[in-house]
This record gives C-alpha cells, sequence and structure tokens, in this order.
C-alpha cells in the first residue's frame, strides 16, 4: 500500500473532485483546492456547503501544502474553514493570493496561514512531489494547471480550462508545457469534464468582446452589466468599452468592489482611475454617459439585480431606456430565480440581453472538442474525468475511449472514492463515509440532513402546536394553540374551533383512563388537520 | 365601451395568456383554454395553480363557451374548478375531449358539463361570433388554434404550434387556412410566444423518430422511455420502434396508461395488442426484448424515474446495462431535480440518454422563423404575442416590429390587463388586480402569499415555542419548549439550557412589573438564538 499513490476527490454527489482532491503517497499529502459548492434548492435554509474533509483529521500532519488552481469561489471558498484545521503553505499565483488574502483577512487568519505566491512555470519541490503549475485559460486571469511528478509517475491536473486562444487577458494556454509533459510520460490526466456534453468547441472570450462593442454601440440609455464579482476579464471588457464609447463606470456591489481594486492594484485589471465613477455620482451625468456593472446574476434576492429587479436598492432604479446584461450563465436549480428577475426588469422599461438571446457570455470551461485535443496532446495512461456531475464524467469516459484509452484505464468516480495507482495499473477503492458538511447560520456541521428534512416538512405543511389543560375528562380553559404555515389566517376560524372540538373529544374518551394524553390528542389532530386542509403539519401536543 | 372587443389573458407573473383568454363583446363571453401552472420552487407546498377568474364571476351568464386548443394540462387542468362555477359547453376536438372527460369523471362533473366534440375545419356560430378551429401541429395529436370573426373583427389564436412539416401524426398545420385568414384580413393575430428566444427552424418529431431508430437499433439490454403522460405522439413513436425490432412495450405510471388506453380507444395510437405486456410479466423475458415507458421527466420524486433512481419502485429497478431516455425537456426551476435523478440513474449503472447529448426529444413550440413565417402568412393589423414569460412576449414583438407592424400595433401585456379592440384601434386597459390562486392540500385558495412566506421562514430558519409558567419573578418547573428545524438535535442540549436561562433572566428582570412578559421573553429568545445559531427562528411565547 505504501508505494501507491492515492487520488481523493472530496465533497457530496455534486460535482466530483471540483472543490477538493487529495494527492497522498506514504505520508506526505498535497491538497488541491478547497471550494464551496452552493446549496441545492431543496436544501432548505443552507447558506453554503464545504467538503467533508473528515479523512484527513487523522493525517493533519502529513499535509504537505494545499495548492490553488484559480481564485473561483468554488475554488478557494473553503480555505477559510480548511486552515483552522491544517497547518500547511497555501501556493496560489498573485491574483488567486489576492483573492484567498481577502478570505483569510475576513476569517482573521492572515497571521495564521503561510500563503506563497507562486507562477505558472515555476518548479516547486514539496516533500516528494515536484510540482509544475501550468498556465491554462479559463474566465479568470492568472488560472492554473498542475504537473505534479510523484514516486510512480507523472500527474497532470487541469484545473477548470478552456482552450482560448484569443482571452481577454491576452495569455493563451501553455499548449507546449503539455506536449512537453506528454513527452515526459503522463502516468494519469485529471481533467476538467463541466462542459463534457457540449459538443464542438467553446466560443473565445473574444466573442463577448465584439457583443459587448455592439451593446455600448447602440444603447442610447444606461448601460447595466450583471456578471460575478469574481469575473475579472469580464470587468476588463466592459471597462475597454465604457472607456470607447465615452461612458464613466460605476461598480456596485461590495465584492465587485473589492476584487475589482484588488485586481487593479496587482495589475489584473488597467482601468484609468478617472473612468471609474462612485455610483452616488450618477446623476451628474446624462444617461447615455454612464455605465455600471453589478453582481446578482445567479437570481439572489439580496444581490444588486434582484434588488433592482423589485425596486429595494438604495441608490439606483431601473429607468425606461436602459439596457441590462446579464452576462453570466445560470446554474441549474437558479434559472427559475433568474428569468424572474430578468421578467420584472423587463417590466420596468428595460431591455435585457441574456446569454439566450446575445452572445453576453461564453463558457469558462473546456468543450468536448478542447477535451479531445487534451488527451491527444498529453496522452496519458490513465484519464481520471473530474470537475463535473456523474452524468458529464460519463461523457467525458465515453470521449476518452474513443480515442483509444482502454475503458479500463478510465476510472469515473464519485467524490470520497479513492484511487491508488502505481506505475502501470488503478485502482478503484471502496467509497468513504460523508460528503457534505453544511454551513448554516453561525454553525459549520450542526445542521444535517434530519434538519433539513423538518424543515422541508415545515415548508410544505405548517406546524400545529397545542396546550391542553385538562383534568378528569375536560378541558380546563381553552388550550393554547400555536399554528403557522397551514391556511390563511382569516380562514383559520373554523379550524381553530375544529380543533378545539377535537381535543376535548379525545380527553372526554380517556376520562377514565391513566394514560398519557398527548399521543392521541395527536394522532386525532393529525386526523382532523388532514380531513380538513390535506396537509400532513407537524403537530405536538403538551398535556398539563 | 360596448362596440368594443376586449381580450383579457388570465393568470400570475408567469406565462401570459397560456392559462385562461377570455374573449368579451356586449354581453358574451368566450372562454379559450383553462390550465394549471406548476408552483416555482419558492412556492412552498403548494400543488398547482389555477388562474384568478373572479373577474367572470359577476359575469358568468354571459360565458357562451369554453374553447380548448388541446390537452395538456397547462390548457385543460383548472377546467374542474372552472366547470364547478361556469355554466357553459366545452368544444374540443376528439384526443381533447377524451383528456377532458377523463377530468371531468375524476372531478365528477362528468354529468354537469356539455362537453361537444368538434374537428378541425368546423364552423361554429357561438352567440355574435363565428369560431373556425383550424388544424396545428404540437407534441399532442389534435391541436387546433380558432379562427373568431367578431364584430370588430378576425382574431385569430394558434394555441400551442410549431410549423412541423412532417409531425409524428402526418398531419401537418394547416397553412392555407392561416393563408385565407389572411385574405378575409386578421384584425389581431394571439400567437405562441414560447421559444421566441430560439433562432431558426424547430426540428420536426422525425428527427426524434431517427434518434429512437439508433437507440433501439444499438442498445443490448432493457430500454426506458420516460416522457410526459400527455406526449401521445412520442408514445405512438416508440410503440413503433418496439414492433420494428422485436421488444415487448411495458406502459408504467397510471395517468401514462390511463391515455394510452383512451387514445388507443378513439384511433389516435395505433399499438397491436399483443404488442403491450404488463409491467409484471417482465422477468419473463430477456433485457433485449422488452422496452418500458415511464413518467417523470421533471424530476418529480413519486413519479416513475423518481423512485427508480432510488430504488423505491415496487416493481422495477433499474439495471446494469438499461439504456435510460429522457424524452423531454425539464422545464427551468426542475433542472437540477431532473439531474440528480440522471446521475443517480447513472450511479445505478446505465446509460442515461437526454436531450443534450442525443436528439431524443424536440420542442413542440414554434422558434424564431416560424414565428416570422406565421406573421406573414397570416399579416394581421395587431399583433398580441401570448404564451410565454413577459421575456419571451418582447421578444415576440421584436419579431414583429422586424417585419414591419408598427411598435404601437403590438400589445405586450401581463396576465390581467384588458385589451380593447376596434376595426382600427387597439388600447391597453388597467391591469386588474389578482393573479395566482394556490391550490394546496385540499383548500382552493385558502393558502395565500403570507402562508407562503411563514412558510419560508420555517423553511430556513425552523420555529422555538416556549411555554413559561411565571410567578413573582421565578420560573416555575421547567418552561416546555418545543422546537424544529433549527440545528441537529444531538447539539441543541447546550442551546436549549441557554434559553431556559435566558427565559429565567427576564422573568427575574420583570418581578416587580406588571407588565406581559411574552413580548420580552420574545425579544430575548430572538437575540439569544440568532447570537447562538445565526437563525432567525419564529419564535412564540406563552405565559400562563
Amino acid at each position: 500500500m505504501n508505494n501507491k499513490l492515492r487520488i481523493i476527490p472530496l465533497g457530496g454527489l455534486g460535482e466530483i473532485g471540483k472543490n477538493m482532491t487529495v494527492i497522498e503517497y506514504g505520508d506526505e499529502i498535497l491538497i488541491i483546492d478547497a471550494g464551496v459548492m452552493f446549496p441545492e434548492n431543496d436544501m432548505l435554509g443552507i447558506d453554503l456547503i464545504i467538503p467533508d474533509y473528515n479523512y484527513l483529521m487523522d493525517k493533519r500532519d502529513n499535509v504537505r501544502a494545499v495548492l490553488v488552481t484559480h481564485g473561483h469561489e468554488d475554488h478557494i471558498g473553503a480555505l477559510p474553514h480548511l486552515m483552522r484545521d491544517i497547518d500547511a503553505p497555501i501556493y496560489a499565483t498573485p491574483l488567486t493570493a489576492g483573492l484567498i488574502e481577502v478570505k483569510l483577512r475576513r476569517a482573521k487568519l492572515e497571521n495564521d496561514v503561510d500563503l506563497i505566491t507562486m507562477q505558472a512555470d515555476d518548479v516547486l519541490q514539496i516533500g516528494s512531489f515536484k510540482v509544475e503549475p501550468f498556465h491554462v485559460a479559463h474566465s479568470i486571469p492568472d488560472c492554473v494547471g498542475f504537473g505534479i511528478t510523484t514516486p510512480v509517475g507523472l500527474i497532470v491536473h487541469t484545473g477548470d480550462y478552456k482552450f482560448d486562444h484569443t482571452p481577454a487577458d491576452g495569455w493563451p494556454p501553455d499548449f507546449a508545457k503539455l506536449a512537453e509533459f506528454s513527452e515526459r510520460g503522463v502516468l494519469a490526466l485529471l481533467a476538467d469534464s463541466t462542459n463534457a456534453d457540449r459538443p464542438g468547441w467553446t466560443k473565445s472570450e473574444t466573442v463577448v468582446g465584439e457583443a459587448f462593442d455592439k451593446v455600448f454601440r447602440e444603447a442610447e440609455g444606461r448601460i447595466i452589466v450583471a456578471t460575478f464579482a469574481s469575473l475579472i476579464s469580464r470587468i476588463q471588457q466592459v471597462a475597454d468599452m465604457a472607456l470607447k464609447y465615452g461612458r464613466k463606470l460605476a461598480i456596485t456591489g461590495r465584492s465587485m468592489r473589492d476584487n475589482t481594486k484588488m485586481a487593479r492594484k496587482l495589475g489584473y485589471l488597467d482601468i484609468p482611475d478617472d473612468l471609474l465613477i462612485d455610483i452616488g455620482q450618477l446623476n451628474s451625468y446624462a444617461a447615455h454617459e454612464v455605465a455600471i456593472m453589478a453582481t446578482g446574476t445567479q437570481g439572489e434576492p439580496s444581490a444588486v439585480m434582484g434588488r433592482l429587479a423589485t425596486g429595494r436598492h438604495r441608490s439606483l432604479s431601473i429607468q425606461e431606456g436602459d439596457t441590462v446584461v446579464f452576462s453570466a450563465h445560470a446554474i441549474p436549480g437558479n434559472e427559475e430565480m433568474v428569468f424572474r428577475i430578468i421578467n420584472r426588469i423587463f417590466q420596468r422599461g428595460a431591455n435585457v440581453l441574456y446569454e439566450r438571446i446575445a452572445n453576453v457570455h461564453v463558457s469558462g470551461h473546456a468543450s468536448q472538442e478542447e477535451m479531445k485535443l487534451l488527451i491527444n496532446l498529453v496522452r496519458p495512461t490513465f484519464l481520471i474525468p473530474i470537475h463535473g456531475e456523474l452524468r458529464h464524467l460519463k461523457q467525458h469516459a465515453c470521449l476518452g475511449e474513443s480515442l483509444g484509452i482502454p475503458a479500463g484505464n478510465i476510472a469515473v468516480v464519485e467524490n470520497g472514492t479513492p484511487l491508488e495507482l502505481d506505475e502501470d495499473s488503478l485502482t478503484i477503492g471502496e467509497r468513504m463515509p460523508g460528503g457534505y458538511v453544511f454551513i448554516d447560520g453561525a454553525g459549520v456541521g450542526e445542521v444535517g440532513w434530519s434538519v433539513v428534512r423538518d424543515r422541508d416538512q415545515l415548508a410544505q405543511n405548517g406546524f400545529f402546536i397545542a396546550m391542553v389543560n385538562a383534568h378528569n375528562g375536560n378541558v380546563i380553559g381553552q388550550p393554547d394553540i400555536v399554528s403557522r404555515g397551514i391556511i390563511n389566517m382569516g380562514e383559520a376560524e373554523d379550524l381553530l374551533e375544529g380543533a378545539k372540538d377535537t381535543i376535548a373529544r379525545v380527553v372526554r374518551t380517556y376520562a377514565d383512563s391513566n394514560k398519557p394524553l398527548e399521543k392521541p390528542i395527536a394522532e386525532a389532530l393529525n386526523r382532523y388537520l388532514y380531513a380538513e386542509t390535506g396537509k400532513r403539519p407537524f403537530v405536538q401536543v403538551i398535556v398539563k
């Protein structure tokens, strides 16, 4: 066992290996990325999800480094949690390190964590691992993948990537490095599968530049562009257009303003000072003289776009003649909320452009033809599809097979499944228990599926609680009843009367019995409420 | 006012005019369709939504007829509710009438409602209206649109349509009739906008036939096809392939079995008796000798596919080598659940084909080029985009303008907004109050937004209820506390102790006061629970 390399993707049933991957040989461990997942619609009340890294807790002293591919939340968001438990340096490129620093500072961890800035093409010797970050293109600048020379062979991990020949920052991916790895011989390729069901080649960021040029050329009123706070290249593109067409640019949303500031300081954003204005200065300019960037492309009600849609923004409101651009892809599960916000902005008199009807966004991930190119460039012995739901990994595996990789050399596994590699074999281990850790309010892991299930029952059916003072078969006074989420208050009076009658009937029935009354009353109330409302609320009865 | 024609789409903020449209002249009213909407993800606990037809209640004696375009739920699902309030005949084509009959029978209304079967090309004189149903192609057979000659002019309503030259049932849409209407002169065109953001031409149903041929030619194990219960043409296509490739066909899911039976009886499905087997007979055949049709393409946990994904189906389970086909489009809001089910079926060893990776479904609605063809065929004076969210209607309006219809002749309105037409003008009226009527458990309209908001608070934060017996600044005994949905039970003990201390402190503080204790205790508990958990549960306190 000791002479095998273990690779373990961690997380729940969602995207595999997206948020955290463990590379282990002997008593040495590397972690690649530590990101958050966003809760699905039925994970009620949950704020965020972090990978379950319980596996590492017994081995925390073995962790040599946390290697970070890029600065998106799903790759760095869990670092403030992980770094409380792990004492190892973080390696990141300058922009990514800048974004991580902001997070560590908010978590008051900036003095406890060793954050090391690396560059693409560095060669880092970390324990027995030789780590070589190489540049890839994605939708945020300064992204890398890793070549990791281990005692059993060379592993290549792509991070999130696409083969964009004309990215917004002018720095195309390092094809030569991939070819060079290939010459050395690659044991295993861990590759991004996000778009494995998209045929063809993902469009270049240049396409978005052209679409924005058209928007800025034609818009007669204000232009409001919504995108992810971390989409630095999109901020650059919009700033370029504002400059070209003589508009001032206001940036709203705290995270986007923070990121812009940091990226300008580090030289990843080239925006002249006098292009930027404060949101409060908008009224000093005519509508055709301003552009605004904002957050809230995923339908979040409290982000800028959500507040604009419902007229709840403090200093900004949609006006007739505005052109609003949603420059982002709606993540599955968010479409409904995103479209509702788009409809409401239309309702307020703006024109709205979004991915479906204009090229105002392109994916940051490789499509099928790029995935094939990657495989043929790297020519790995083993293919390990990562970064995608199971359906994407399966599709990626099909692509690999179509290029001649034997099915037995491709490992499609779920998070928590260890893979063991030596020079000429790959074995799939037993899946470990665990999966999601919910972040809920102030708590980490204090809310599990049982609480979420309770919330689901409350969400569907409400609750009904009765306190009864019973004596000798009679109800003394009136029962106290607290209830929410069943039916409209106005219509609840009859229901309450009926419930009181039900309680009195049970109390009478059990007059001569010594049995506790809680259960029979609750059962009778359950039956009564279901018959009256068709709902099964959470019922509890307290008898004094 | 009396010599104007009123057209009123009814429903909420969702799809406009999809579910019900009112056509009114003087004291005569026609209703087109009466369908249900499906609740969005944040309409917690709601089963279904019907249009708010309060406007009709004062005018119920004026309603002359309910005209139905086709048999999908979003066009007929509200009939059992509407027909309790309205006394007018329903007009529908044979298949649609068959589907309506099933609904009326379940609602015990079959003897109270006059259900009149019409045919495409009939001419019906209903009061002052001459109604001419004409055949259109969609994803269910026997669809019609309506030409309605009113005292102010000819109105054309498309229903749901696409211009499929090779539909599954071999009956293409009636282009000649549209041209003939055009010759007569069309005052207003009410046209389906569902796919207004899709460029090009929607693929023909034939494409799906070819995709299924490939699936049946290549699959070595069982084939399981999931689709909508009402997608009669898809059932025909799968039956044809089963026959061609020598497989028996089992149909599972009550609604799909009922629809198949009815459609075969009426001659809309051509399936030989000996092709069909019962789901219980599957074990008598080899895997390559059977195909199965099932419901549950929208991620519903209780439909067949949902139960198969989690191993909860009574008589069927996914096995290695199965080919599972999702032959449907996931409605926005459902993608996340659909993909979760797809991932789980992959997990169980089946191969899964879905819209993204194979042509196993095509839309039933016209795309942009078809919408343009329709407008140029019909050449209406006024264009009224219907059947779509506001974003679709706006896009449809742009298409109309690009074909030369003046912007002032196009009415993009929301549900509840009356349009008034005479021979040469169209006026947009004031939007009426109302919108959704929620169907929830056994109740119709007994649950409104306030209940849904309560459920949302419960879903996000849970509840905490305390009953306190207080006397002279002391808590007598222990407070009774009922709480759910806040944190895990195991971790709640400290929280409960802290809550009891909080209660005791407030009771002591108010020892010498005559003020009621409920409010100060509840406020203190609110603060305490937020500090400890970061959540704001529903808190109520009862003091004895």
